[in-house]
């Protein structure tokens, strides 16, 4: 069983806001993430997936095949997007890394289970260098 | 003559956006940059100063004096801002990197002009890993 | 169950030493790292956590909390200190990585019982770029 | 139980090819991977081995023996090499990263149970810094 | 005057050869680089050009038509290639990166002329992270 | 003219202490950065020569070479060491990265001219990855 990895990079604004609470409420729990005018980040998307190598090709995913999934499943729809605004998977939902990872998961898994049998294992999400989440999908 | 370098981390929302320019005439020239509800950078900024290290300290410039002027002079104005929306020196202005680290200049040099003998020598713009500016002031 | 990690920075002297041993013992175990005048590193703290998201908050637990944890419970102790002479908490013990971490642990552990139903789950420590260690607590 | 890590650094040349396929089918499936005159990387590779801090020295390992281990067991071996031509222990071998990661452990694994009673935990390949992979032995 | 960068990304073989020298003296001056089987690296280069910025547009010049120059005049050229035996600009000339460099600078300086009136100010060439050369066109 | 640049890594304690002033002048000076009990850094050392490229080696200078003597004049004197104790090139002065740097620079620039024609253009010290220190040998 060999664990496979791919990196890619999108710029995106998000503000963590919960709408049930006035804005008095969100700026004291919130901070500074919770400006009504946005902020963003330069994100970094590792995705992992789990397999045994193809004899034939030495793969356990072609990485070009990987790479074009997540660019089509979630690059082309969050990068130089608002995560609040502009996402349909992320519409109604807080714009916590933590939220954001678990929907990235649903997409990415049901995508890969359709061309591999590879399995996706782990995503991981950098907001800043400093921060980031990982999520198994359990 | 010796060059001190200080590198600070602000992350915030913007678009490139001319408003003499209809919607379609930005989206053509600017491209997801132009994206109405804005995107975002974890950026990063690298101020060099230049000087004669001082005889007692060995400094040309206190590292920590140096980083809280960037801090209150820049980085408390643009952090988890929108640099369209709320930067003061930015107003009016087309919100690339090229016009930002021009403001930033004038903003740094007055600062440091005011506490030291050193100049500012060269300011250092990250906007992506892959996309960076420099500003030598002329 | 989703993991929180945090990267914090702090920069310290320090000397591998067994004072059960002659200073030639130590030198012929530890090498270099035995310099009875000290030697230092910038070393990286990467604390990760784990939980389920709050759904009011979307967070596992409040990244600002979690830093502010690490900075009063560790790098206010250690950072431009001596881990042998300065950090009450290594006190008579080796000033190795792998001690080291399991004495961090011990602390934040502690530290974030207290206020987080969110469980530590992995110390990263670098002590160079090319050279860490990570605890899981047991 | 506590993990020690060592990153090591070695540049190769290899090519992704199936000898059973005609030059075609090897460029269909393989891309531009599959060059016949070659292509090259800056390879990564960080080893991790667990076990209990040893009292009198407070190492699982001494890193100055695991990184010699590394070096004379794989490093000599493929840095500046060819991985198609040059390595014995992959001749005969698909040298993509999968199988080129699941030999190195056997070797390493045995040169590790030799010296010492820490366990090679998991292997990490850095081919670009967006692609790597992991391998636990098993 | 403002001066922006572009970094760009590729991987290839190569080898130092003096083919007017015997194989014995390649493999004594240039010592494992002259492995007569290929070696190879991720290669980053980073193209900074200045002028000064577009009253219009806030660009010196539009950083996507920059990486697409940079892309089709030189990375499509030598990614996933042999410098020495694939690359027809460097046709009969030591793969060294200092020839490299002055060779891509003639190529980019062209291409770059013909579309806008920015200069091009400076290229860096990372052979590995330890390792890299600059060239001003002078 | 093409230049040349080598990055080597080194471990070392400092203290930043005038002995002209009391302790308590050091502290309010200094800050944390006096501890009288040292603490350290990881310093990254980048050396930049410049020269023509010679026509039969493509080199302006072998890096082979300009890394052995980088690491043969100032790493083996200054890794895990302390720089107010055990380095004879530092003793009575400041052991500011300012100062070190201008140390360094007298030399590498005498090291280098004896052996080469190429020229020392520039030395660049990383004290911290925030904090770095540039000289130019005037």
């Amino acid at each position: 069983m060999v664990y496979v990895s791919r990196k890619e990079h999108f710029n995106a604004a998000h503000r963590l806001y919960n709408p049930a609470w006035s804005e008095e409420k969100n700026k004291e729990v919130f901070g500074p993430c919770a400006n009504m005018n946005w902020h963003g980040h330069n994100f970094e998307l590792i995705v992992t997936v789990k397999g045994e190598p193809n004899p034939d090709t030495g793969f356990v995913i072609d990485l070009k095949v990987l790479g074009d999934i997540i660019k089509r499943e979630i690059i082309d729809k969050v990068d130089h997007k608002n995560l609040n605004l502009d996402v349909d998977f992320m519409m109604g939902k807080m714009a916590s890394c933590e939220i954001f990872i678990v929907e990235i998961w649903k997409i990415l898994n049901k995508a890969l289970e359709a061309v591999t049998e590879a399995r996706l294992y782990r995503l991981r999400l950098y907001e800043t260098p400093k921060n980031y989440v990982d999520y198994y999908g359990e």
